[in-house]
């Protein structure tokens, strides 16, 4: 490395009173040297010239040291963009997730970020099979229509977007708003399938923190196909579930999304909370398609006018 | 950031030779205030022991700087693992490509390292599609298996991998072993479709190169159907095509895949070129898939059996 050739030619033996210190290329030595400098000067002029030319030739040099590292750590923060592995830890127990950062990514201005959850499917411990379908996939078809950040958290086998799932998915994104300059005022919430379920009830459990949400193949009742474990089950509210949800999404714009063929959840579902959330007043948009079964995400996340949608919302400050 | 915290807590104003010197935070207007002293200090004792303990401070200072902003670069060399994005250049054209680090990566050790040719389908200059099918999927839907660096460059539309094809791949490989510490020992080449006749072309090149090859429904001579640019078919031996590259690839180990009912690419390209190898006696395996058409890339980079040979090959040092 460049830094190293500069200071490793630097290296010479240097005379102070009448010990010999050897100046390594390694900062620790060369410190201790000038430390033990201290204790040894002594009142005479010219030792003294001496030691202050050693001390600021120590200075020179760990100041170009720092600032190449400084430079270097830049150019890594900068530069490692792409699907990128993180881990997100919640009751010492440590979760895998990816996020995707635009190649032409800095922190030198903030970004608008969407939480992705996952369906079923893709259910694990891996960190990285939850971007291979749906959002993902999108992006690597056509990453120029995704100027933003992305974190898709995964879901553990067994488990649904609820209670430490929720948890892990919510500290996720929030290390990453963090972390790469994400915009508060821009932060959205899609999932697909089960995934679906977890934006409508994770987003109705946060208001006022999505600026959007997309709720695709989802609903908020799980059919009896696709039961959820006893502790997530019981957070389902029992009496009229589509209003209680959809009240407490409020005026949040919402994109609800169904095949009208889908054989995995029922079409109803999403019709369900559409109905609720008009008649509450709330600011949402249904597309049913026709003939399509239980993919539809496919198709939704390569509509650039439903990701351009999404993108133009933002909370007010 | 926390060194910055400890920077600007030290500032403070310090007078040497009835001028007040300023202490930023920054490392230039502090180097520049340790120079002037050089031409301050006066033969006074009392001045010069000032002037050193100035120095040391500094010195001490900077070197925290460094320790703090190197300690952060490997934090993130070692933590940036994932797909991600980088760039080639090569006559001026920036070309986009993609490497895989495993989560557990480090530059602690030394890693094999697979090149992989995408097919026609993944051209582009996006630089992330061809991540999409074939081996970054198999890695995605199972990461446990694929211990590895791997390196993903991308062919522009309408070019095949020869001429600067073939080099973009080939320095993005070559940067990417000397930048993650990959083991020129076991440096895999395998592809599918026109990938697959990539790896035969490149690897019948770079003889010793390479510890293995896969070829995926690939082959040597393109079909009618799809024709290669003029200056790439110039490349391809008009006489006994399969014996001059299968000579080339001498005894580099060889797994070659096709489905018997392609429809792209006949199968008959694979079954020569494991012919031909035979014949001059090369290091070959020929697998193939009754009734699978042309993608046989699914079914290939999903057996655990096919990684494990790959990743087992190594060259002689």
């Amino acid at each position: 490395m460049a830094w190293r050739t500069a200071v490793f030619s630097s290296c010479r033996r240097v005379r102070l009173n009448r010990h010999l210190y050897h100046r390594t290329p390694l900062g620790a030595r060369a410190a201790v040297d000038s430390v033990e400098l201290t204790f040894v000067v002594s009142p005479s002029g010219e030792k003294f010239q001496e030691a202050s030319m050693f001390c600021l030739r120590m200075t020179l040099y760990f100041f170009l040291l720092a600032t190449v590292a400084y430079a270097k750590e830049n150019y890594f923060q900068m530069r490692q963009t792409g699907f990128l592995n993180r881990t997100v830890t919640i009751n010492q127990t440590t979760y895998r997730y990816q996020v995707y950062l635009p190649a032409n990514f800095t922190t030198k201005q903030k970004w608008p970020v969407i939480l992705f959850l996952h369906g079923a499917g893709e259910r694990g411990d891996d960190g990285i099979f939850q971007t291979q379908v749906g959002l993902g996939a999108a992006i690597r078809q056509h990453p120029e229509r995704f100027p933003c950040i992305v974190v898709f958290p995964q879901c553990r086998r067994n488990r649904v977007w609820y209670g430490e799932m929720e948890q892990q998915a919510l500290q996720a994104l929030d290390e990453s708003i963090k972390k790469f300059n994400g915009d508060p005022q821009r932060v959205y919430l899609t999932g697909l399938s089960m995934g679906g379920y977890g934006t409508f009830y994770i987003a109705s459990r946060h208001p006022g923190k999505f600026a959007a949400l997309a709720s695709i193949c989802g609903g908020v009742v799980p059919p009896p196909t696709f039961p959820f474990p006893p502790d997530a089950a019981a957070k389902i509210p029992t009496e009229q579930p589509y209003a209680t949800i959809a009240q407490r999404l409020g005026k949040t714009p919402v994109w609800i999304f169904h095949g009208d063929a889908d054989d995995v959840i029922p079409v109803t579902e999403s019709r369900q909370m559409a109905e609720a959330l008009r008649t509450l007043g709330g600011n949402v948009k249904y597309t049913e398609y026709a003939g399509v079964t239980h993919n539809s995400w496919d198709r939704v996340y390569a509509e650039p006018e439903f990701i351009s949608w999404l993108l133009s919302n933002r909370l007010a400050k």
